[in-house]
């Protein structure tokens, strides 16, 4: 364990995928701690990323790349750095929609030999506040039992692809990592080991989030740090995966899909939870990951007062310092 | 004019594209002098370059990002920073063959909004030793005039683009850039006019070399320089495009594109010519512009003392010093 003051955490490692990751990161360098550690998903088969992973056989780097971009610099040389990676070729060619720094990512990965190691040369190059860890070092699929695709509601079938599950029309039930139980990055696992405080979500709960928890060495890391870990609900369920999910049902697809898991602590948006008996609903099922709840603002304004859809960095930031300086208090 | 010690360049622009510029630059990167231009031709429509020309209309960075390989600095980031540039992606997909570097200032084009703020920060950030100026700022295509391409050898044919060009079974006569009389960059001019020395070639005599001296800015700005402008010429005849072409021919051919084209010196290979009669013949066709000869050897040999067909850095940097020591004495 690293040194930390009673109220403040030296090492944050960060658990998610996508803009979710995004959001939080940007959160957690409000935070200001010493270390930041993104333990990213490599799940992903669209877009760049997709194209990349069937094209060369590497993990897909997009989730990678927006986590490396949350983590620029904060002056000049790290917004150049953060456009530069997340900045797609135009036209309608072979090269449309590629984001430079995916690219960036795989020819680093061809010199060094590892993801990894071009994960921290591209940081170092972009100044960046923190270090970015996919959680596997294997590119993984995901595959979803899914229900009301057909006429007899009861009838599951499978669904393959991160984006045909993120996508599907029916009911999510369960997903499942291929290959099943897969090998973490000791890095990663290292990072949550050594981390004083642990986030996990927000982001797309099927295909952000529950695959970290899919990997056992994360699930046995996580019961092994002595780390704070604060779970993120999400603001919104998602057209598609979590389509009319309600915050309730969030938690508890998560704890079916970890049966042994636990956390300190739940975030829930005040906005998004209002009603009592709701809010009663998602401490109980909350106390079965071992979690207290708290509902706060956290969610981000536009520039017109306009509530949107992403959590604001700076509430965030100060909900997690919050709920960190409680529970350790209190250990 | 910058000030300059009387046998040491102070700036050196050098005009070409492609391998042959590569192997100039690093010749000019041993002669040491506080900056180094190049130059560099915009025709290419093949491979990688002519791929992002064409799906993304903008100049073709082949020739570019070859230039700004060949002047990382020379440490260990500058080395990987050459590797990144000259990475190609590996597969039988849609990347395969692109270069990194290419799509890197693909990338900064569109974000900056000019080629040359693109080309100014990669070499920024790969700690160059120079700036990569390209010769106009928009794609230019090269014509050519081939005959012996039917039975009549007498009949002339149009041969468009510099892949065909450089590769036709024909002899070529004549190229011409489409558009023609194109504008120069202001700064490519800038750096020709600023030069204690300016080198031209070698390379690729119709489609690296030639196309300079058909921009009329850039014939007028080696018109007007007070440099010391020295041609380097090829070790070889090309397969293709310069086909049997003695180095005498190569000179002619040269003039009969630019005829009020001046140099101060041409530097040929002692062991490329050996025969009296023939530098003879070339010591007289370098008088049509104005120049003296040199015969030396300047060719790189490999590991066990074959002569190879490029040039070494480090012979042609003491026959340009050598040459513009004695040039600037005797003015």
């Amino acid at each position: 364990m690293p040194a930390c003051t009673a109220d403040h955490p030296h090492t944050i490692t960060s658990l998610g995928g996508g803009h979710g990751l995004f959001q939080t990161l940007r959160a957690v360098r409000n935070c200001a701690p010493e270390k930041i550690n993104a333990v990213v998903t490599v799940a992903d088969d669209g877009g760049s990323s997709g194209r990349i992973r069937h094209e060369l056989g590497q993990i897909p780097p997009g989730d990678l790349r927006m986590a490396l971009a949350a983590l620029t610099a904060d002056d000049d040389e790290g917004m150049l750095w953060e456009g530069l990676l997340q900045h797609r070729f135009g036209g309608h060619g072979a090269l449309a929609g590629h984001a430079l720094g995916n690219l960036l990512i795989v020819a680093l990965t061809d010199i060094f030999g590892t993801s990894q190691l071009a994960l921290d040369k591209v940081a170092e190059l972009a100044g960046s506040t923190g270090r970015v860890l996919p959680v596997c070092v294997e590119p993984l699929d995901l595959e979803a039992e899914v229900s009301g695709l057909d006429q007899d509601p009861r009838l599951m079938r499978q669904v393959r692809g991160q984006v045909a599950v993120a996508a599907t029309p029916g009911q999510v039930r369960r997903v499942r990592l291929i290959p099943e139980r897969p090998e973490a990055n000791p890095e990663a696992v290292q990072a949550i080991l050594d981390a004083d405080l642990v986030t996990l979500g927000p982001g797309s709960w099927f295909s952000s989030v529950i695959p970290h928890i899919l990997v056992p060495d994360v699930v046995d890391a996580l019961d092994r740090t002595d780390a704070v870990k604060i779970l993120v609900l999400n603001l919104t369920a998602e057209p598609g995966e979590t389509n009319g999910f309600s915050a309730e049902r969030h938690i508890h697809v998560l704890r079916q899909h970890a049966n042994n898991l636990k956390v300190d602590h739940v975030i829930v948006d005040s906005g998004t939870v209002t009603l009592t008996s709701e809010r009663d609903h998602i401490a109980r099922t909350a106390k079965t990951l071992g979690a207290d709840v708290s509902f706060q603002d956290v969610r981000a304004e536009d520039g017109r007062g306009r509530f949107t859809s992403v959590h604001d960095p700076s509430k965030l930031c100060d909900a997690l310092m919050k709920r960190y300086a409680e529970i350790t208090a209190r250990r």
